[in-house]
């Protein structure tokens, strides 16, 4: 008998017959002898609908109402999935963030967990019940209701199969598991049976929709096994699990794509010490999330930093850099949006010379230019221009063997 | 300056426009100098809607569940009503049932309040901000989510006016006030701008639709005093009031008329001790609540026992009464839905004799046929034919000279 969380997102919640089809399988794990911890996010699109419903009424709005808004999907979720699972003979009870004990700081719309308390979800465990418990919610030091930002659910059910010690982590979605490439990009993409902590946070980090980078680390660190499978099929999906030192590793598991962010360029920039330091002091203090970096050694007295920003983010980038570009002596500020990003991860490629070079040379040999390239130990990416990425990420996966049998 | 409990239902947020439009109006009660508390329902049909889709996910809903998902409509509309009040320049908090200290027994769908422990609404007050609470719901002492059952929204703020002190409760919503008669059954209605509690609870219980018997009781018992008015007008509307010994009293003050409810004629009794007793004992344990009682005092060995119910309690009742029929040796039982209830309330009555004898005289003289006839204190009701009761509502406004100089 073992002990699972299980978390629904909002397209398994999405509507009164997927919520049936939920509560079937959960009472199905039951009958095979598991106890279940059940968590959900709002269903389909009505965090959207809220959202739209608060821009009507007002363009301001304050961080602590909005988490009070928010937290209404989960209520509505939680509570039609447990009479769901009433309705199939098994005994439930719900519990928002605040009721399953789970303690952030006081940052509204992005908190971070402090404390897990879940004594009622173990109550209802030890009393034979299902818990069914509010994703993306807590409760706050100052008693106010929070929510956990963009990813949030996944991050409420690791954290509570963390703190429950639960054998597994289930994160159910739309799609049955995490592939070797987007398969919307490369159809021919394999779903991956198996992957490690590590490499699923790069491809999280690098263009991977499947889970945030968030809930990984937070995974990983708590030493809770996830499986990404799909509501819809129910077939199994993908584990991610920590890496085990016997096995065999794949050179290069995925190929991921991100076509999110933009291209800041500061040039002409004297090279000395503490320019980049107080570039990167700048954006950091303007709230601006930087990914990769590339800054030119040089044979001359100047030089150029690279950089890139979500999208969303451009505009502020560009302000931070023109503030202090005065100060470090740069000529010129730009950017450039027409760029994407294209990633190979694997955790065999550690101890595999020679997939730098294969990356290099397929895509040479398909005239698609390299702009900038970042590396991690088991990580290789390359700046493309957007155009190019889908073409990329294709002769990248047959090039690494991902295309299949 | 005054504090003031603002109380809005679901029509008075049914929309964005709505929204901003109660945030304005708390604006201008704050630039007067006053202090406010809001109490929001869930906007217009909203749990209506979540009520149908729990329908569709399952028939059989758990009480606890229930709750849990239909609290999650005030949630929506104090974060949205908050927001609204930022945006206008008024500080704000929203807090729901719980956070308000709204402490209520465990009965679930109709839980009732046991203790208020406002402190954090007492704390924002002290703040200078405007505490919005969420209407119709409460924390149970077993920590579980409850709500308070219909017309619990202003239950909510009457209590919460008691617990505060607060000078005046003003309950908002679609009409203007409280009338002499439901103007769409009498269309030359006023609107009454003072009534005392005893006649409110008598329009209350008779088929007055602006306020529910329960919330007058509420503030009757606690002294608070109730304004009730339109957020659509925002004109001054009806005050209920303790009673004034020094002002001169309206012999009648308002008709109601109430179609909701079915006749159930138990006939053929032997007229001696403890029957009734066997026959209320068991409608009380099947759970059926029932209103007007009539037993004629009998001549001859046996009598007839009448009484009428809601349409929805019918089909218990008569199961009820077929259960007692044998032991009380009743001869038949019959049910007849096509009756109607005309009342005259007015506290006035007390010291006014010839009221009865006018009423009836009134529905004689239109050939309406009284079939049941009840008293209190300030009270006469009679039941007529369904099909006669816009008519007789109308005749008696008329001859009680409600019809307005």
């Amino acid at each position: 008998m073992a002990l699972l969380v299980q978390k629904f997102g909002g397209t398994s919640v999405g509507s009164a017959e997927r919520i049936r089809a939920v509560a079937d399988h959960v009472a199905k794990t039951r009958a095979a002898g598991h106890d279940v911890v059940v968590v959900v996010s709002a269903m389909g699109q009505f965090t959207d609908d809220l959202i739209r419903l608060a821009e009507e009424v007002t363009a301001t709005h304050t961080a602590r109402e909005m988490d009070m808004l928010l937290t209404a999907g989960e209520r509505i979720s939680m509570a039609l999935v447990s009479m769901a699972l009433s309705a199939v003979g098994v005994e439930s009870a719900s519990f928002t963030g605040s009721q399953a004990g789970i303690i952030t700081d006081t940052t509204h719309r992005r908190a971070k967990i402090l404390e897990m308390r879940p004594d009622r979800v173990r109550e209802a465990l030890a009393d034979g019940l299902v818990p069914v418990v509010a994703g993306f919610q807590g409760v706050s030091t100052e008693r106010d209701i929070t929510t956990l930002g963009r990813g949030g659910s996944d991050v409420t059910a690791v954290a509570l199969a963390a703190a429950l010690g639960a054998d597994v982590c289930e994160i159910y979605t739309d799609v049955t598991g995490v592939f070797s490439a987007d398969p919307r990009v490369v159809p021919s993409a394999q779903r991956l049976n198996r992957i490690s902590f590590d490499e699923m946070m790069e491809i999280a980090a690098t263009g991977g929709r499947v889970l945030m980078l968030r809930s990984v680390e937070f995974a990983r660190r708590h030493h809770v096994d996830l499986h990404v499978r799909s509501s819809f099929t129910w077939e199994p999906g993908t584990w991610i699990v920590e890496e085990d030192p016997t096995m065999e590793e794949a050179i290069v598991s995925a190929i991921t794509d991100d076509t999110s962010e933009s291209k800041v360029t500061v040039s002409g920039v004297p090279d000395r010490p503490g320019v980049a330091a107080a570039l990167f002091r700048e954006l950091a203090d303007a709230g601006v999330n930087v990914d990769m970096i590339v800054q030119n050694t040089s044979a001359h007295a100047v030089t150029d930093i690279t950089f890139t920003v979500a999208k969303t983010d451009r505009e502020a980038a560009l302000e931070a850099c023109r503030r202090v570009q005065p100060r470090v002596g740069a000529e010129t500020v730009s950017s450039d949006d027409d760029i994407g990003r294209v990633s190979i991860i694997g955790a065999g490629m550690k101890s595999s010379p020679g997939v730098t070079a294969l990356m290099f040379e397929t895509l040479s040999a398909h005239d698609i230019n390299i702009e900038m390239i970042s590396t991690s130990s088991i990580r290789i990416s390359c700046v493309v221009r957007a155009n190019k990425v889908a073409e990329a990420v294709g002769h990248l996966h047959r090039a690494f063997g991902l295309d299949g049998p």
